[in-house]
This record gives C-alpha cells, structure tokens and sequence, in this order.
C-alpha cells in the first residue's frame, strides 16, 4: 500500500484507528471453540464489523506462535480475509544481521516464499542499519521501526542520553531516517508518552507514527494527536483489547464495532479540529 | 538444560561448539529437492555428523519463517531430533510488552501450546524489563540476550554511550543481570569484537556467551577465548555457514563434520590451555 492510498483511506473513512488482532484463543467466545479454526472464525467476525471504521489491521504474530504450526496457519487465514484497503501490519518486532533480516523480508512480504504478503512489518533497531534495510528493498512495503514502546520497560533503555542529550528513541529516529523516506518508513510510538510526540515530531514531521497503547494501556487519545498529528494525519492509532474484548458473550463483533465507531467518532473530531477533513 | 549439565557436556566432549542451521533450501544440495522436507533432511544429516562434536544447536528462525507454514513444520521436526544432551536454541530474537513476551516464551518452551520445547531463546532489549522476565518464568530456560552483536549496524547504536562513558551494550549487561541469572540468561557477543570481550567479563564474569560470528563473518577463536573463556568456560561459539555448507555436494554431511572436528580441536586446545579439561 502506497503513502498516497493510506492517506486517502484516512480521508474517506474518517478515522485512522488501528485494530490489533493478538487473539488469544483462552479469551474468545466459548461458542468459536467448535469451529475448526476458531481463531481465524474470531478474527473474521472482528474484520467483517469493523473494517469500514478502521484503515488498519495489526495481528501480532506472538498470539499465532505460541500454537505452533496451527498458529501460523490461523494468521495465514487473517491475513487473506483483510481487505486491501487496509494496511495489514504484521507485529513481529523482526530484526537479525543483514542475510538474516532478508529471509524476515520474505517471510512477511514475498507470498510466493511464505505465503504472507503483509503490507508492514515492525522492526526492533538495537542491531541496526543492516537490520532495517532488507525490508525496504520491497516497492509499496512499510518498515514500522520500535523508536519509544509503550510498555514500562521502555524507561530501561529508549530513555538513556548521549553527550548531545539525545535519548535513544530520538537517535534512533535520526539514523533510520537516513535509511528510509517516510514512504517506507513508519515509527511506534507509545501513547502512553504523549509528552513525547513534540520531540518526536521534531525527528520525524512528514512520518507515519503507530501508536499502541491506546485503551487497555491507558494511553489518551487526544494528547496523542495534539502533539502528533501532521498535514496528513502521520498517525495510526492502535487498540487491541478494548476493542477485540469488549465483550466475552456471542455478541463479541457486535461490541467490537461499536467500541471501533466510538473510537472512529473521536478522530473524526480530531481530523476536523486539525483542518484534514472537512 | 541446566547450567551443570551444559558445563558437563562441555568438558566431555571438550568443545564448546554451537552448529547454526540457518538452512537455506536454495543453498542445500540438489538431490535433497526430491525429498518430502528437503530441509529437515538437511538438518537430520548435519545434526548426525556433527552431534558428538558440538554441545548446542542454534536454528534461526528466519530460515524457516521465510517458507511459511511448511517452514515451521520444518523447524517443529528439526527440534525432535536435536538430542537432548544438546543445548536446542532458537534465534529468534524476539521481544515486546510483558504480556506478548508471555506468548513468545509458549511458542518456544511450552510443547503443549506450540509443540516447540527449546532449551534457549536469543532475546532483542530494546524494549526492556518486562519484555525479559516473562522467559526467565520456565525452569531451566535460557534466555540469550542481544548485547554485542557481530554485524556491521552493532556500530549504530550499540556503542552509543551515556554520561558514564558506559556503552549501551554494557548497560544492557548490567541491567539485565538484575533481572535474571547466570543460570538463565546468557548475552550475545559478536566474535567479530574480540577487543571488547575484556569490557563485557567486567560486567558478566560467570555468564555463558553466545558468540556468533566465527567463520564466514571473519572472528576469531584464539582472541575469542583469550578474553572471553572463565573457570566454567562460559562461551559457546556458534559456526553456520563454514559448517553447513562446507560442501555443496553429497558429501555435504562428512564435510561438515570435517570442520566441525577442526573447531572442536581448536577448542579442546583452549580449553586445556585455560585449565578447564585435563
């Protein structure tokens, strides 16, 4: 998917939320349990209620691995029933020495390999540029890399200084971005630091950011945006378990919608405030 | 694995050799396309010529993720006849938020979740504490975590240094140490950086090492063992491609067990030099 038609989805849908699709088979419905695939039969009722409020779907791949081979088969089924209109995001977190982060490249982005033909794919930078740049050799691919995660471990190392003052994220974001143009490049970046979006804004004003934390991690949706927001909204905002677990009962995709539209409202109101729709 | 028994099996067969399957299908001898799993017959080859010689068996995920759920399949048989009396690690280098980290330590140590049971898992530390601690819950489980690594993109961000000239892989070191011991984490230092395994026994003096990056990246043993050996051994050097295909022909097999034996008298010397084995 090309910056251009991302944007355009943004535009058109209202909205720039993200749903993330980490499906734990422990915590669907009971009633799904009897179908052969019942986290592909969970995913599908979430994407059919959701996909006109969302521009966004981002499985992460832990929830599929942990069951082995099923697990990858199940995330093989998501993957083909998301519309492509959305960006389909594979949270992997992938990073290996250069031959190595090849072979990620064609595990998540070369369908005649792998079978996955994901539209982006998330990037851990500790091992650096030759680490980051197999993936962007793909026309039309994202490499969405962690610069400051939304989890308290982040205060470990994305926090620490240099001589400059510069905290790791922000170095983080001024190296890749030698590497990539923001046609290729996306950056994570929690919302549970809000106060941060300035600096990050200072680093990276034309990129896409991927916020998680938004919901369950308690991350504030309009702090987010007044500090985040660029010309072209240069945001997706995820949220996973306030939407995917809204409710246990049969009406699960029911209440994922509906908290998806009260999210979707919310950036409606956001893009109007910022002057990106009218 | 416990820490006494790979120390045991180190000194009984006097190496302390990590053979890499990062098995490639396109670099494999041909008469093996005609199998049903050209990779796990592969695999099953390599492992039966070398498995008195080396003490571990690293394969890297990518290998297998780049083939989809076929690749998986590959890797779940590959684990079964990785002998137990060996180290099975999976480089994988994974990581992200504590309750995600949960899922990644089932598909790599819980059978019953994913069918995959490794000893050991290379862990990325970027995101910090809680994206750690979630493996060091399984009993004799190693976590590896990237400290050094044997690239060129180490230089990005790993020498990056704070206000106490402190590198940031010596800061991952001396945090992550309180997170765990050295009976379940080990660090991953590049052979490629000889010069630095001085620094890194300042900080890890009892800690195992996983030392990629001998052979086909050009380390070196000798100035590997020089700074890097302690009274337990405390390294395990991992070779891939010197191995694996040290041939492309039918005597792929025998060729690496060839070099595998030449490493292994390598290591026998440093380990009789060091005083470890009589």
């Amino acid at each position: 998917m090309t910056r251009k038609q991302l944007i355009d989805e943004i535009k058109q849908k209202r909205s720039f939320l993200c749903v993330g699709l980490d499906t734990d088979i422990s915590k669907i419905p009971k009633f799904l349990l009897d179908y052969e695939d019942p986290v592909f039969e969970f995913n599908k009722r979430i994407v059919e209620a959701t996909a006109d409020l969302c521009v966004a779907y981002k499985p992460n791949t832990a929830f599929y691995e942990c069951r082995g081979v099923k697990g990858w088969q199940s995330l093989q089924r998501t993957l083909k029933i998301i519309p492509k209109t959305c960006l389909s995001i594979a949270d992997a977190k992938r990073g290996d020495i250069g031959n190595t982060s090849d072979m990620y490249a064609k595990a998540f982005f070369s369908p005649n390999d792998s079978g996955f033909d994901f539209d982006a794919l998330t990037i851990a930078p500790y091992m650096g540029e030759d680490s980051i740049t197999p993936f962007l050799k793909y026309e039309n691919k994202w490499a969405i890399v962690l610069a400051l995660t939304s989890n308290k471990g982040s205060l470990d190392f994305q926090f620490l200084t240099d001589h400059d003052e510069m905290h790791l994220f922000e170095q983080v974001i001024r190296k890749v971005n030698n590497w990539g143009r923001p046609d290729n490049i996306m950056y994570v970046v929690g919302a549970t630091r809000g106060e941060f979006f300035k600096d990050i804004r200072k680093h990276a004003p034309d990129h896409f950011l991927l916020v998680p934390g938004v919901g369950a991690q308690g991350g504030n949706l309009q702090e987010v945006c007044t500090y985040g927001l660029n010309k072209d909204c240069g945001l997706l905002v995820n949220a996973t378990r306030s939407i995917i677990y809204a409710s246990e009962g049969e009406d699960f995709a029911e209440k994922a919608r509906a908290e998806s539209l009260s999210l979707q409202k919310e950036m409606q109101e956001e893009l109007l405030k910022a002057g990106i729709i009218s």
